[in-house]
Formats: C-alpha cells, sequence, structure tokens
C-alpha cells in the first residue's frame, strides 16, 4: 500500500456563503446533534440577494439538505468519542464536528419559502451558521433505509443532545449565556 | 420581507482536499448523475496520510457520503434544465453541478477499507475529484423514503447518464480523447 502524500498542487478550496440559518441553539451544549433528535424545532434560513432566483421550485419538496460550515467545530481530530457511543470512533466513522474540513449537512424539513426566506423544522444547526449549499431530498437519490449502519446499529445510546465536548473554537467566542 | 444583503464579514471558507477520487469517469457526458444511475461502477479514493488514522470503524458502514469538489463545474447558474427534466428549474431544486459553492455530495456503497484506500461503488463522480469530506450514512438520520419530491416526483425521465450541458470549466480542461 502506497501512502499518497498530500499534494499541494491540488490548493485551497474557497467558498462563500449564500446565507445564514438562524435557529434556537445558541450554544452546543443542549443542542440536537442530528435532525433526527430535533423534532418540531423550528428556524429559518436567511439566502443572500444574489441567489435568491435560484429557489424556484424549491417548495415541492418535503426536505431539503443543508450543507454549512460548521464555523464553531474545534480543530480536527483523528479519533472521537461520538454521542452515541462510549468509545473512541475514526473520526469519519462519525458525523462529529471536529472534521479537517468542517461542513455540516442536515436533512431537515421544509415548511415554506417566502421570498428570501426558508421557514424549516427539525433543526439541529446552531444559530448564525453559514449556509454553503441548499439540495432538494430526493428519496430516490438519498434514501437506503436498510444499509448496515457499523458501531451505530450497535449502539444503545440514542441520547441525541449534545453536551460541550466539541466546544471551544479558537476563532469565535461561545455565547455567554 | 426585508432582503439581506452579502455580510462581507463572514468572509472566505477555505477547504483543503483530505484525498482524491478514482472513476472510470473521465469527462462529464456520459458519467451517471447520481450513484442511483452507477450501480456496480467500480472506484477508489486514495485519503492523504495526515487523515488514515480518522478512517477507523468506518468499515462496518454500508454506505458513506463522499463530499467533494465539484472541480470541473461551470460558473454557477440561478436556473438549469436538470437531467431528468425538460424546463428550467431553481438550481437549489436540482442536484446540478453550476452551484455557487460546487460541493458534490454521493451515497456510495463502500466495499473494504485498505489502508488509505476505500473501495467503493456505485460511483457517479468524476475521476481525479478532490475529496472533502467522508461522513457514515446512517439511516436513523438519512433515510426518508416517503419524502414528496417536488418536480422530481413529477418527472418520467430516468435516464441518468449526463450529457455536456454543465461541462466548460474556465479552469480546468476536459480529457480530449
Amino acid at each position: 500500500m502506497a501512502v499518497i502524500p498530500a499534494r499541494p498542487s491540488l490548493g485551497a478550496i474557497v467558498f462563500e456563503p449564500i446565507g445564514i440559518i438562524h435557529t434556537p441553539h445558541r450554544a452546543q451544549a443542549g443542542t440536537p446533534i442530528q435532525p433526527a433528535f430535533a423534532q418540531g424545532v423550528g428556524g429559518s434560513v436567511s439566502v443572500f440577494a444574489p441567489y435568491v432566483g435560484a429557489l424556484a421550485d424549491l417548495a415541492g419538496f418535503e426536505r431539503i439538505w443543508l450543507l454549512y460550515h460548521l464555523d464553531r467545530a474545534p480543530a480536527w481530530k483523528s479519533k472521537v468519542v461520538p454521542y452515541l457511543d462510549t468509545v473512541e470512533r475514526g473520526l469519519f466513522a462519525t458525523r462529529s464536528p471536529p472534521r479537517p474540513n468542517p461542513i455540516g449537512m442536515s436533512a431537515v424539513r421544509l415548511l415554506a419559502v417566502e421570498g428570501d426566506e426558508l421557514r424549516i423544522v427539525d433543526v439541529d444547526i446552531l444559530d448564525g451558521t453559514p449556509l454553503l449549499d441548499i439540495k432538494p431530498y430526493v428519496p430516490h437519490f438519498d434514501a437506503h433505509p436498510g444499509a448496515r449502519a457499523g458501531w451505530f446499529d450497535e449502539s444503545t445510546s440514542r441520547a441525541g443532545i449534545a453536551d460541550g465536548r466539541f466546544s471551544g473554537d479558537p476563532r469565535r467566542r461561545e455565547p455567554t449565556e
């Protein structure tokens, strides 16, 4: 097995926020870790002006994928103890925030598209999170209900509310309340 | 409705590739548009050395999400005619490549983890694509088989192989074959 070194020629990839996600979750501790644990929690997405026209036809979808910058995640770690387990797992076998490229991904329910604003529910995202992309949830592409799920299938914990274990970002202060 | 202007203070978000995706798809024309249309198509992921330890525990998952940079997508467009439809749709109501932040997302089947290499199948990704993140596919989080899917539910086309409509990137030459 040849270990391929990082290719500096690939270079950095630069993205820009296309909007902001507004939610009742002000600090990581107490925030649901996935939409499945956030049922009924409402929020909204403000989409910046240049991108509002691209929201056409979205209202027909019951769910949408939000891709966003986990802007308060701490520096990345190779191993973490995920919220639903008691032992360390490889980071890529988890959905935990301290990722090399901290991109979050949530399939939230879409209630309405009102101009530049999406009203959403089942929201597991911190307030003020920068939005990177919106994609329609298409069951034909995205739903694999029977897929085997490794350690998750063995875990008995379904305590899907975060404590503060992934808090503490060098770049951004946590709310003080 | 107040249109919120882009907040320059949010700034750019910089990511770095964590690996490279190898596939038989050399040009967009002829490439399946989703894993659902790429059943049995094999490929591999080479993960760069610093990230190999984070692959622990991944092998137990039948499917994984690959998030990647659509590095050959053309400049973003507000409206596109998606492959499975005949009329223009808002970009965010499609999975088409010309997105403001060109992040692709595929739930591929994972066959094996061998050192720094993942062997995968159901691959709809162009050869040489820079990898941004790997997440486990967890049906409890990701599978919503009954979700209403807007124009997609009305579309009768299931011709899930790309033509060249989203080719032609200013930054990168298409293979000449």
